[in-house]
Formats: C-alpha cells, sequence, structure tokens
C-alpha cells in the first residue's frame, strides 16, 4: 500500500512511541500530585512543554497542550474572542478566511450564533491565497480576532501570514493561524511570523491522536473552552494527557530538526509528480497554488469522474489518498474550499488530494501517478455511454 | 512503594494496552477517511463505543467520546443548559451540589458569568449527603439542568442518585451526574440509575489519560464545546483519540466484570483499614459517610498536623496518598468539600486520603496503617513545643 493521505493523519513515529511509552506505563503519576509519582508526570510534561517551546522560539508558558487542533483552534477563536469581549464590550466581531478548517470556520459560527458576533469572511484567488488589502479593509474598530490558516488542508496552498499577522497587529487584533497541516513543513518560528497564537495538531506530524498545542503570546487573555482544576495555566482544565504531550513534543523536535531538508526533498517530487499528473492524465487540473502550496499536498480535479469513485479505483491499485478532507465526515456536498476557488461545483466533486509523510519516495510517487492515469481512465471509461 | 492515590489516577492496564497497541502502530487510520485504514479505525472505535454502552446500559448512539471526565462534565453541564435555553429561553438555572468536582462547579459558574444562569447549590449534611427533599424544594419552572456527583472524590460518599433522578424526572429537568469516581466501583447502568447525562474518565480506571465519556439520553440536545468537522454526531468535533477509545472501552469491561466481587473485597479491607487507623491515631477523624462510601476512598482528617507533612512523612515510610483532591492544583486553602460538611477549616488542613486500586492487598493496607500511625505521631511531636 502506498499511503498518500498524510493531511488526514500520519503513522506514530517510533520515537514518539518509544518516548510516551514510560507514562503508559510504569510513570503513570497525575501532574498535579504531591508525590513523587506525580512529581515525575509534572516533570515529563514541562519537559515537553519545553521542547514544543524550543520549536516555536516562545516561553513554555505560552504553551498549552489540548487534545488536538480542533480543540486549539476552538480554544483560540472562541477563547481569545470572548475574553477581549469581557474586557470592551463593544469588540463583536472576527475575521477568517473562506477556506478555514471547518475548527475555525464553526468556531467563529458558535461565536454569531450565541454571542452575537458578526463573522467577516475574506475572499481567496482562484488559488487559494487571501488578499492583504482584503484583510486591511475588513479590520474594523470592533474585529476582536483575525484568523487565517498557515496553510489549507485540502489545497495545500500557504497564506502570506508574516505579512497577513502585520497587518492585524498593526490595527491593534490579535492574530490566530491554523498551523495543524503547516507544522513539520514550514516554519514555525511565532516570532518571526509575528503571530498571537497558533494551533497544531499531534497526529499530523507522527503523534498519536489525542493531542494538540496552542501557542498565546504573553498574557494574551483567553476564556476556556474546559474549565475546572485549572490544570495548563486555568487556559485548559482536566488532567494533562501526559504521554501524549510527551509524543506530540518528540514528533514535533524532530520533524522540526528535518524539516529545512525533508521540504526541499518533498517539494521536488510532488512537482514531478503534479508534473507526471498533468502530463499523462487528459484536462487533469491541479487546484490551489502552484509554488505557494505544502510540500506534502498534490490536490487535483479530474472532471468526468467523481472523486469517490477515483479514491476507490485506486485503492484497488493499492494507493490510498482522499477525495478531500477526512474532517467534513459525511459530507456529499462539493467542497467548500474548491467552491470558494471559484471551481464549479461540479468539477469540485470530482477532487482527490495525494498527501505525503516525509517519508515519501520517488518510486512509491512513480508508481502512484501511473495508478492515477489508470484509475481516472477506467472510471471516465465506466460513466462514457456503453457502445451498443 | 504502596499506592494509595488512585482517586487521583491510575497505573493503565495490561489489557487496555494491549488493546490500544494497534492502533499506535499499524492501524493508524483516520476514522472519517474513506479507506480501508480509515473504515478499520472507524470500525475499533465503534466497537469500543458498543463495549461503553453494554456496561451503561445504553444505545452505542447515546455514548460520546471526549478528551477526559473534566471535559465530559463541561459539556453535560454547559451543553445540555445552553441547548435547553436555546429552546426555552426562560430556562436560566442549573442545580448542582456543594461538594461537586470543580468540573461541575466551573461549568456552572461559567453559565453564571457568561450566559446569566443562577446557580442553586445543595448543601450537604456532615456526611456529605444531599438531601432528597432539598432538590424537590431548589427545581424551579426555569431549571435547565441539576447535576450532582455519583460519589465524591475526597470524601468518597455515595449519594442517592436513583431517587435524586427521580425527583428530578418529575419536574421535567435533566439530571447528570459525575461518576467518575464511582466507575470501576459502582453499578453504571444509566436506566437504573434514572439518569439523563453520566460522565466517565479513562484514567480513573485503568485507561490512559486523555480519554473520558459522555452518555447522554436519546435526543438530548447538547450545544458542543468543541466545533468542527462533526465528528461524535456533531456532538464533539475533532479527530477521535481511537487508541484511547478502544483503552478505556477496554478498562471500562474489565472493572465492570470485576466490580461486584471486587467492590466486596476492597470494602472489607477498607473498612478494616479505617478501624485500625480508628483505634491506633489519637483523635483521628473519619470524613464522609461511614458505609455509605466507595470501597476504594478512606479519608481523614488528623488534628494537629498538616495533611502536607503527613503525605511527605508517609512518602518516607513508602506509602503514597493525597491531602486531598489531586485536580486543584496550586491550591492552598482548605478544601471546599470539607467545610462543606462542616469541619472547622484549621482541621481540613489535615485532611489525608488514601483511595485503592482493585489490586490493593490486605497486606499493604496493613503496613499503611501502621505508616499513618507514626507518620501522624512524628508530625505531631515536630510540632509539638519541645522540652528545653
Amino acid at each position: 500500500m502506498i499511503f498518500l493521505d498524510a493531511a488526514a493523519t500520519t503513522p506514530v513515529r517510533r520515537e514518539a512511541l518509544e518516548a510516551m511509552w514510560p507514562y503508559l506505563s510504569g510513570e503513570f503519576g497525575n501532574p498535579s500530585s504531591h508525590h513523587s509519582l506525580g512529581e515525575a508526570a509534572a516533570a515529563a510534561l514541562a519537559g515537553a512543554r519545553s521542547g514544543v517551546a524550543k520549536v516555536l522560539n516562545c516561553r513554555a508558558g505560552e504553551v498549552t497542550f489540548t487534545s488536538g487542533g480542533t480543540e486549539a483552534d476552538n480554544l483560540a477563536v472562541k477563547g481569545i474572542a470572548l475574553a477581549r469581549q469581557a474586557a470592551d464590550p463593544s469588540l463583536n466581531r472576527v475575521v477568517i478566511s473562506a477556506i478555514e478548517h471547518p475548527a475555525v470556520e464553526e468556531s467563529a459560527r458558535y461565536l454569531e450564533r450565541v454571542h452575537g458576533f458578526a463573522v467577516d469572511v475574506l475572499a481567496v484567488d482562484g488559488e487559494g491565497l487571501v488578499s492583504i488589502d482584503d484583510l486591511r479593509a475588513a479590520i474594523r474598530p470592533e474585529t476582536a480576532l483575525v484568523s487565517i490558516m498557515y496553510a489549507n488542508n485540502e489545497i495545500g496552498t500557504i497564506q502570506p501570514i508574516a505579512a497577513l499577522a502585520t497587518v492585524s497587529r498593526e490595527h491593534g487584533v490579535p492574530f490566530h493561524t491554523d498551523a495543524v497541516q503547516a507544522a513539520g513543513w514550514l516554519p514555525l518560528d511565532v516570532k518571526a511570523l509575528g503571530v498571537d497564537a497558533l494551533s497544531i495538531s499531534g497526529h499530523k506530524l507522527g503523534a498519536p491522536k489525542g493531542s494538540g498545542v496552542l501557542f498565546t503570546k504573553g498574557r494574551l487573555r483567553l476564556e476556556p473552552l474546559v474549565h475546572g482544576g485549572g490544570q495548563e495555566r486555568a487556559r485548559r482544565s482536566g488532567t494533562e494527557n501526559v504521554a501524549g504531550a510527551v509524543a506530540l513534543s518528540t514528533a514535533l523536535r524532530l520533524s522540526h530538526a528535518e524539516q529545512p531538508e525533508q521540504a526541499a526533498r518533498v517539494s521536488a517530487l510532488r512537482n514531478q509528480f503534479i508534473d507526471q499528473i498533468l502530463a499523462t492524465v487528459p484536462d487533469a487540473l491541479l487546484t490551489g497554488h502552484r509554488s505557494q502550496r505544502l510540500p506534502s499536498v498534490a490536490s487535483f480535479c479530474f472532471p468526468g469522474t467523481s472523486g469517490e469513485s477515483v479514491l476507490l479505483e485506486l485503492e484497488r491499485l493499492g494507493v490510498v489518498c482522499s477525495s478531500g478532507s477526512a474532517c467534513a465526515a459525511g459530507s456529499d456536498g462539493p467542497s467548500p474550499v474548491l467552491v470558494a476557488l471559484g471551481i464549479a461545483p461540479e468539477t469540485a466533486q470530482t477532487a482527490v488530494r495525494f498527501s505525503f509523510t516525509s517519508t515519501v519516495t520517488d518510486a512509491e510517487l512513480e508508481q502512484a501517478a501511473v495508478a492515477v492515469e489508470t484509475a481516472v481512465g477506467r472510471v471516465r471509461n465506466l460513466a462514457a455511454p456503453q457502445p451498443g
């Protein structure tokens, strides 16, 4: 099997499993307990936090462990907006892009539905890019937060985060970015990016499901999502998932160390893969930006097919990928991300996303590209009117 | 080391680790992915859900996996109250007991602070019991939810949940119970209990930290805490912690199967331990109810000491326990639970809680009781005025 669905989830790295193992076995203490077992757990959690902070170039106290990327996004969007509104009731708007992950979009809609916020949505161009001028125009005195994703999960387009964050900062509005897909592939230095908040998911970069991180800058206040015993500096209550935090920190540090080399290597493979598909599959349409895209994502529409049929055919040929995002479970409509790019709904229904782990090889992608040509051909033949 | 702090957290059971292992290694799929890897993960999650449902005597669709007990409590209290208020704006009160875990209490305070609810707090008697008549008197037409814990985490007192839930049902108000400490030790049949919602934490019963369950009855609506891709029937978005859910389900099923026998065995050991402490430690005061208490919890005050000092001395003697709840990290004040029982704050500061796993032995508790006598004696000697 050739696994080309790493944007949905990744295998757990051996090093992450080894690092977390003690905290699933002998070192099972509760970090809040005042005895040696508890202190060992607290020390492990502190070590994990420092490791994350080093990668993000922030202080350990700015790192909050969550149960995943979705929770981190919810905590950022709702937590910052509600805490700012509590301090200044005139703040009642948030700005997001048209292609945010549902974790951000639905958090903004919750603010709208339950707390009376207005949501200002920035359009994207045909390649998925937000315009800096549009952001400047969208920010108003009532804007509590801007949240724009670092790299898109369906098309891989990378936003100019540092420039967008600068605009937000000039207006005194905190800037959050969902870096769930970017982590492991793009630089995560929060000072260089100039962001006030940034979300990461463990299972997208080689840690198990159930762990995530939210960076929040300095004393930026958050209304918690989860209240209780006051763990994580009262930003996120509940006994900490020590093993998950250790695994996330380990996987993040490893992927960060490998990032410059792997990003270059995999980008080159991705470009070959894209070129081969565009050359061999008639009418194949690359979605997203040609160069400003994640090294790990190649996404297409194949008009005259359905994405799901191509997916099934590819799996028969030994290639596992996705017809879009795994995060819109059960949704049968066309991808809102692709529609936002201006792609016709019937074309959007033909989308297939290939996303790579950092261990992907040239040979795998060669073989996958041939499989794509075969699969698309078969699906189109089946769809075509059969002779008498 | 004799581990008597199981109410803070428990070692992960070997069977739970073995059951979760495939989902940390080869079977790493995202349950929302439409391919064989995803389907295997979805099947594992469904199996875990059925296992939990069997123990709770409910339908699988009534089980929501969360990141832990605190999140489950938050989702129940905020989720039910806000969803009911959205349907009927006159509903703006919640009833809780005076000795709820902070996960419930702080959720109620959030509703008060941010959503304008009133919180009606039921007093408890000297042994920690809520009065059924008090509950009947507290419920008003505006009451959106009643939340009363099954068994207390500091003193082990068990509430008459079935009777309390009946009163709530008679008034048409949904009843939630925090069963985090009860799970593994008390019956969890939600039909017999008559509850509408019930929370469980994985790491209190032999699963790793980072998994929990919320049961909600039938079509009881919830406003989610975490919005996004619509996982868990849109009650809790975010990629599911498959391994954690499998481990929780495994540990819950095992502890449920062993429960009748272990509850009887450990209750008898607990009674011996309590008797021995009361007989050998002068002025020792048992906190909580003498018989209506968790098999696994023996809690005392030792006037003339400080709980923390006794704890340290006990650890030197090889016994690990707690001066109260591990969930109020960094809090130095007297336990609000003990104060609610009518215990003077200076006595409450001398609290020590012993809580047992299901593998605790007679010999361990014998040795621990001797250590308690020694430790309390030493701390009192140090605190007494020294001769000339």
